[in-house]
């Protein structure tokens, strides 16, 4: 049996003279980058970079924007926006990005909130339905990723959008199919070979193992990983190879959805 | 005899909790918006309601990009970035408002550069040159909006640009053809009558009397009026009935590029 | 009867270009100005301003700390930092202020939260005494101006901070003694002479009229008054002139704190 | 013979979650700290870990006031500000970083303005005067960090500051004793034997080879070493275990000035 999945990564995240992460390293490992937009993170410098970057190695690129929060870095949890503030907000940065990606990379595909935004936004109907109608706005052709299980995936799916559903290698699961809040014991994985094994799981097997001991069906199409802790971008090449080795083909979103 | 001409202003300075000008009062003198993409000033906010009045009142928009400079609103002059990547920059600028223009406003057909980025540039010839390959990146049928006699001018009509010949009113020109520098005295015509006097001059009979007494050939396609400073609108009010009381017929510049 | 009160006003909340409010005329009104620290709003070209002209009206001034959140003008409510981390950033703008008003303007003599800062800390003990330690690093001798009734209070009170309690003309209290939320229909009081009454009935009689028809003791020493939206400089003064004309002497907080 | 020299290095040079240098590795070879204020870096978390880690191992601390401009990194010319306002803004950032010096760290020392504003200070009698008028104004007793043969030696002497005079490592100095400008080549020195033999001509000899082959006199309180680039501090360990070995004692500056 064949599989198809996306490996996506959160990148340009520098600012100036700031950087963040090894983008060169990671371009060579996923498939799918999520380039900040200039709100959290990111300048056209490094967009420019970045996307030039994709467009050499033939990684897809998509929109990663956030709350306009350079300071905090779009972790710091927002609140007090007019729903409609926020998706002028999203607008401007996922039609940057496009138009960003027009001349310096290929095509932008898809969207991916970031940060406090997009956990906000996994159990928020209201939040989730702002971030989706500023997808539509640009585009309604763009993917969006998302967790399953997930308000965004409701608010996506009612609004007819192209899903990629997104799971994680590094972070455990509740019953309810969510990821365990970061301030629970257990909710990172760190050891690596329990994260392959999550990962295999999940993609070979169509299945999230909970922390409840359930197993809850999941399809999944792209797969997170990071690339600004220490050690990252070494676990992220011994995952890629894992999932080779189990016959997994890699490639970009817009080309798993609906595979497998 | 009949003329046709664009009446331009800046707008959609403000930024956050922070308002600048008279835009909705503004928004019913001219004929064109050079909008301000969230650099020197601006914010997706201010955007969307400032591209969606102009839609409402048929105002043409355009990009008004500048330095990365919100402290100084774009005034302050800035040197030591290099040329592709104040490029990136203002690639960014132009096509984060094109991508706006699309979900709120009219179409976008214009840039004019903003503050000391235009009033540097506009003697410059490398700077010249990073601000025309920009707009030509995001789209070589744009307009561009500038002064004649200047290395601006000289750089977009090098590169095939469509240019919108901007002349002021309350502004004097050297023999040279250039803006008398602030820094002179006699820079500024702060006599309504001398400056109704000058529009006509240039927009009626085709020439630019200068401080030394010469008249310079020239072909207005847009005339500059302000909008933040006090007694301002009412100045622009009065100077577009002059206008209309003489002849001149007023439109967005796509309209009156080679009029006359 | 001779009752001694201080007015107080937020200002200094321009940043660059932007204004905000008219300093100038409120400076002749009140007593005390809480002059923004350059977070939320404000820059040192605003604080110095600022500074000389409240020491030429002998107006007191304290730091008026938030957030840092320059695009949400300090209203957006923002989670998730470390109270360290927030405590720090609380101490920079205190101290920042305190260094200004030695050079520029008069000692500062007290510390008042903003916006939604200074919402949340109301109702949130935690927070409260993150913005308490903040004041006590800096100078315990440093007065905090808060509302009676609010976790800001206890805590100020449980660490010996000098407390300028605080009172407001605009805004109806709930029988709790809190400010009524402003989605709460009636929170805002319109009718200038039912907010004099109010001001009136908690500066000589000692109590606030709550929404459920009781009266809460109170000992205000300073009042709040707006400057930034229409018609609230000639509010404010008409507020001065009637508290004037009822014999209050009005003072900056330091000489009415222990006053009546 | 026995010398005394002080060793200082730009630091907290950080800003939200980018960090920038490798700050605790360089403040265990330096004896000063010249800590970012926020506006090209740094902030108060920043400042606040820097000058606990300062505090600790008995480094001495100063203010690194920059423009403002957080994008360009404090590196970009800016010009078009007036005098005073700049004097502002420098003012903020001395008074910034003492405070918060107060709070968390060892007495505050010594000012050294950062980058580009350093650079044109070196050569703008009128810029360098902005800076010296900042400090004095501040605190008369502040060590200015600057380079001799510059204009802002030039001002701090004429206002009567105390002077650290400064000497770098990696530079070389054109015959007005100036360093040579980064665009000429030859003007960074890559060679550590080459470096090192500068250091000990400037610090045991009190001379400046310079390009021409001339030897300007000069005697240095503090060496500039770099710790934010690839092998800067094993570079910098190597320079100061070198000084060692040749018997120079290494002290914070307020204890090296008029040491020999």
């Amino acid at each position: 049996m064949s599989r198809l999945l996306d490996l996506n990564c959160d990148m340009g995240e520098g600012f100036g003279a700031y950087r963040m992460g090894d983008d060169a390293a990671m371009l060579d490992i996923v498939t799918s980058a999520n380039i900040a937009c200039g709100f959290h993170a990111g300048d056209p410098v490094v967009m420019r970079d970045t996307l030039r970057t994709a467009r050499e190695k033939g990684v897809g690129v998509g929109a990663h924007p956030s709350f306009a929060d350079l300071y905090g870095f779009g972790r710091r949890r927002i609140t007090g926006e007019r729903p409609e503030d926020l998706e002028a907000q999203l607008i401007y940065q996922i039609t940057a990005m496009r138009g960003m990606a027009e001349v310096y990379g290929p095509p932008m595909t898809h969207v991916k909130t970031h940060g406090a935004l997009g956990n906000m936004a996994a159990v928020d109907r209201d939040l989730a339905e702002t971030c989706v109608r500023a997808v539509m706005a640009v585009d309604p052709g763009l993917i969006f990723v998302t967790l399953p299980y997930s308000e965004t995936y409701a608010a996506a799916e009612a609004a007819g959008l192209t899903i990629a559903c997104e799971v994680f290698a590094d972070r455990t699961y509740t019953d309810a199919g969510e990821l365990t809040p970061r301030s629970v014991e257990g909710a990172v994985i760190h050891d690596p070979v329990q994260s392959e094994e999550q990962v295999l799981c999940m993609v070979m097997e169509g299945t999230i193992p909970t922390t409840g001991g359930k197993r809850l069906p999941v399809e999944p199409a792209t797969l997170c990983v990071h690339g600004d802790t220490p050690g990252a971008v070494s676990l992220a090449r011994t995952l890629r190879n894992r999932l080779e080795c189990e016959g997994v083909s890699l490639a970009p979103m817009h080309r798993t959805l609906g595979g497998g």
